[in-house]
Order: structure tokens, then sequence, then C-alpha cells
């Protein structure tokens, strides 16, 4: 088992504001972190000396970052399957292949949520158009089709209300394969952000409340409000999830809170989450740091909350109002230098004393 | 007055861990951080890719590093005061030589806090031998000698209880000038650490107790032995100090509480200090962020106080326990190769609920 000593160095796959804020918890800790990233001018090497800029399929540029670090990790986890085994045949690979390869897909990933016994919104495998018709006859609509592969903020979905839009919406992803996924009525959504290190121990942050707007998170609250036994219950729902997969790192799987209390599994990243920026001022260790901790195999941190918070994304042109939201909170910017429209290009964390 | 953009540059004067975690900090806010220090291998050289390697009297290159930046800072006092000036002549320059060049000599700071109604060690110019008698004469023991310029960590400094010890000292320090400070026989030691903006705006953290060993701050302890009282008298020393140097950015002012109450300043740091460190994880802008913030000309953000916090330097070898560390808070490792007798080699910050 693989222990990192103060020095040692993380390979991080993915320069976003994710591996950027994955660097500077590393750093906290005396450790390096090296960024592997597909473009030049990333967030995350404005944080480090060590990186390479590479396609993510390079195996020269693969083999020599993988050589330089002690393990490795990513920020997202859409990698070519083929890649990370590959990397992962070269050091240690935190979290491990099976997690990534059963949650890459949404079929297996809906499947493995079931085969735990925890609830998730009805669905139904489509490949072709005639399964695209069959899916919906059988869940009813509206329903959701989404790409098994590589979705995020709302990508690669489509809101189908018959069985013609829905076998129209597959024709429109090119022959991806699909699920179709009953839409959820649900009062609110939340997320539960975990980890769990090599010894197999747990830990989990209080669940945020989150809103999105246009598919992407819009703010995350905690408390929000979850029920005491509903933040419970989703905690108990990660460590489900996390023990399954015999995970290293942090995690963070999204909730559907329906009207009559019952929590639904939305989806699993494998990675730190948007919902859990909060942690970096309410909580003396951060998702970040927690995810660095154990993928360098060291304790886990204490995830007890010590204020209230309220992050809110910073997306696009909002990023030009910086000087007002330096004022109104703790505001973190990703250093990107184009403000595209729907691109998070910050965040801000307001704190209150916990009540 | 320069107000600094997203992206923009921030010079920072050395290396050591109060660079590196001002860099750290400037990265939050999508501010960028060129690090110059005399030696390779500074820890921080570890978080930014912008880094100048050179003596600290290179014309060239701190003409090179002046051009890089927009503002420059610094994380130690005692560059030499002609360079700062020739670095103030091209970029801004936060805090200002002014409040630099005075704070540098002992002698001079000393009759600064005076002359703004100030109390302090009762104290006395030594320059020649016949000095040293006459202010041992004057102030009684024991006391102590300490060189005017370029002191720290108790370096530059010696106890003397005759005046036979006094001239002795004087001459050990090699003809360097000195002051002879009368011994103050306080009930425990504090500090407060403020801030004050471009635009004269004040913010000062509560502050702490500090215990010192061997001339090392070994833990700073926040709420620690001062009454409301003290804690605001503390900010208030800050600020009419901060006011008088027309300063911009971090300031620390170390404070002797004796046993009858009163606040006795000992010295001015014009830069952020080790007994703010606790700022990182009890309030939602650290010290470090805060001079971030004054220097590029930004709003300053909140000092309040979210925990109770205890912070304890890692000291030498102490390092070696970094997995214990790990377990017990929120450790800071500074990424320091060589753990050297009386090195600060990390810090640890404990939380508490506030009561």
């Amino acid at each position: 088992m693989t222990i990192l000593k103060p020095g040692g160095i993380i390979g991080i796959i993915g320069g976003g504001q994710l591996g950027r804020m994955l660097a500077m918890a590393a750093a906290r800790l005396g450790l390096n972190c090296c960024i592997y990233n597909d473009e030049a001018n990333a967030p995350a090497f404005q944080v480090t000396p060590l990186q390479a800029t590479a396609p993510y399929d390079d195996r020269i540029m693969l083999t020599g970052f993988a050589q330089l670090c002690d393990v490795i990790t990513f920020e997202f986890e859409n990698l070519p399957a083929d890649q990370l085994s590959y990397l992962a045949t070269l050091k240690p690979l935190r979290p491990g292949v099976k997690a990534l390869a059963l949650l890459q897909d949404r079929l297996s990933e809906k499947r493995f949520i079931e085969s735990l016994g925890l609830r998730t919104a009805p669905f139904a495998e489509v490949s072709r158009a005639p399964d695209a018709r069959a899916a919906f006859a059988e869940i009813g609509g509206p329903a959701i089709l989404k790409t098994r592969r590589l979705g995020y903020d709302g990508k690669g979905q489509a809101k189908v209300v018959s069985a013609d839009e829905a076998a129209g919406a597959l024709a429109g992803f090119k022959g991806a394969s699909c699920i179709l996924e009953g839409f959820v009525d649900f009062a609110f959504e939340a997320s539960v952000v975990a980890a769990r290190g090599v010894d197999g121990l747990f830990a989990a942050y209080d669940p945020p409340e989150n809103i999105h707007e246009n598919h992407i998170l819009r703010r995350s609250i905690v408390p929000g409000r979850l029920t005491a036994a509903q933040s419970l219950e989703a905690k108990t729902i990660a460590k489900k999830i996390a023990e399954a997969l015999d995970y290293v790192g942090v995690l963070a799987v999204e909730l559907f809170v329906k009207r009559d209390g019952t929590l639904l599994v939305n989806e699993i990243a494998p990675r730190v989450h948007n919902s859990g920026h909060w942690t970096i001022e309410a909580c003396a260790c951060s998702q970040f740091e927690q995810h660095i901790r154990a993928v360098a195999g060291w304790p886990l941190g204490d995830p007890r909350r010590h204020a209230n918070a309220v992050m809110e994304n910073i997306i696009g042109a909002e990023a030009d109002a910086w000087e007002s939201l330096a004022k109104s909170g703790a505001l973190h910017l990703y250093g990107k230098r184009e403000a595209r429209l729907g691109r998070k290009m910050g965040h801000v964390t307001r704190l209150k004393p916990k009540a």
C-alpha cells in the first residue's frame, strides 16, 4: 500500500478548477502535484511548476508523467478507460479503474445503485430506435434520454414527452448508446460529498441542498431543507457506495429528495464535486484536502462543519463583477482567461454562524 | 492608484513559507504570484510557475522581476532599503518604503511607537561600549541588548545583567549598532494581526495569546487570556500604527501584557505573521488573503473568527511525526527538504466551536 511522504508527488489528470483546488490543497500538506492537461493555459497550471500538456491518449507522455508521480488521481472521470487501465499498471491509481469503469457508463451505474438496494429513477437501456419507443412505453413521460457516456452539466441529455420524441432524441445523439430515465418530480435536489481512505475509514460532509439553473449548479446551501434523518440517510448511502466500490478518495452522490421524503440516487461522481466547494471555508479539512489525504494514503481529516454556508457559482460574464463579489464573501476565481457562456469562472462562499 | 484585475501578477520578495502561503491565497482570488528568492528550492517555488532565483541586490534581475509584476510586496522585511527604494521606482511597492525603512531599525521603530503615545519597554541607543554602560545604568537589569537591524527569532539578542555584560554583548555583535531594552516582567505575550487597504479601511483579527519557547513561537491561542477590553485596545493600537504609516497590507504588532493589565508594544512586523496562521481555518478570509487583497487594491475581507483555534508550530525534527500530526488537526507543511534545528517546518491548527 503506497503511502506518500511529505514532498511526494501526486499526478492529477485534468487541469481545470478542480485540479487547481486539489493542487492547492496538496500544497498545504507539503505534497506536490503534477498536472496533466490536454490544453495549454489550464487553470491548474498556475499553481504548480510541475505540468505536462499532451493529448489524453499520448502513451509516451502518460508514461513520463506516471514515472514522475508517486500516485495518480484525476479531476474528471471521463478519461478513456484503456488509458486509465494503462496508467494503473504504472502507478497506484486512486480511485481505481473498477470504480471509474463502472461509473463512466450510466447504465452500469444505475444497475450498480439498484444492486445495493438503493432507490433511483426508473430507467431502461436504449440503443436503437425501437428500444426508445419500447422504453418510453414502459417508463412513461415526461422522461429524459441520456447518453450512457460523457455527459455533464446537462450535455448529452434531452427531455422527451412522447415515444416519437424519444426516438428523435436518440437519432440526435448520433448512434450513442443511451438510457431513458423517468422524470422525477422531486421537492429539491441534494448531494453528499464523502471520502474513504486507504484504511477503509469513511468520512462524510453534511449534505447540502443544491439549486440548479439551466442544468448548471447555481448554489449549494448547508444546512438546506434536508431533515436530520435525511442527512444521515444520505451519508449512509454514500458509505454503502464507497464500500461496494472499494473506493479510495472523495466521491459525490447526487440525490433527489421526493415530496414524500424518500431519497433517490441521481448519479455518482467519482471525484471532488462543485457542491462541496463550501467545505473550503466551513470545515477545517476541505473536500480537496480530504481527497489528497485519501489518495496519498494519509489519515482522513475532520469533515465537521463549523459554520453554515451558501456557495454560489460565478458563471460566464458574472465574473466581471469580481470587485463587488470580493466584498460579499470568500471569493474564488479559477484563473480562466475567457468568460464563455455557461462557463464556471469561480464561486463565492458566504458563511454564517451555526444556529 | 493601481488596482489589479483578476489574472494580475503580484511580485513577492522572499520564497519561504510566508511567500508560499501568500501565493496560495492569491491563487484563490485568481491572481498570480511571481516569487523572487536568493536560493533555489524555496518553499514558495512549489506553488507557482513564475519564479526568479537571484541575489537580492541583483539590479538586472530585480528590474526584470518588476517588469513582470503589477505590484510588489514581500514576505520578510529585511531587504536592503536601497533595493526596496529602487523597486518602488519601477512598480507600486506595498507596504511602502517609508514604513519599511522606519521598521527595519529598532531604534526608529521604538521612537515611532513612543511618538504615537503608545507604551513600549524602556530603551536606549547603544553604539559604542561607553553607551552600553551608560544605558545599563539608566535602564537597570536585567535588560536585553538587541542589534538595531536584521534580528528575528531571538537572533541578534543577548540578555545582560550588568554593565560589563552589556559592553561584552555589544562587542560580540561586532560593531553593529544596538539598543538596550529594559526586561519586561510580563504576564503573557500577545499579538494583533491587522490590515489596511488602499482605500484606508482597516480590519483586525482577534488578537491571540502567544507562547514562545527558545525565542521561537510555539503556539498561538485564540481566544487567549486577553480580556475583551485588552483585545479592543490591541486592535486600536494596530489601527493607530497602520494609519500613522499610511500602511497598505497586513502588519502584526507584538505585545507584552503586563500583570497590571497594561499593553506594551514589543515590535511591529510589516508583513503577515506566524501568530496569524490560525486565520486560515478560523476565518473566511485568512491573513494571507487579506494581505493579497490589500496589495492588489481589492476590498478587504471579513476578519471575523467563526471558531476558536490553537495554532502550534512544527519545529525541526518534530515534522517526522507528520502522520500523527495529520490526524490531530489541520496540518500545514512548508515543503522544506531539510529539518534543521529550530527551523519552522509547518504548523497545525486545531479548531473548537466558539463558546
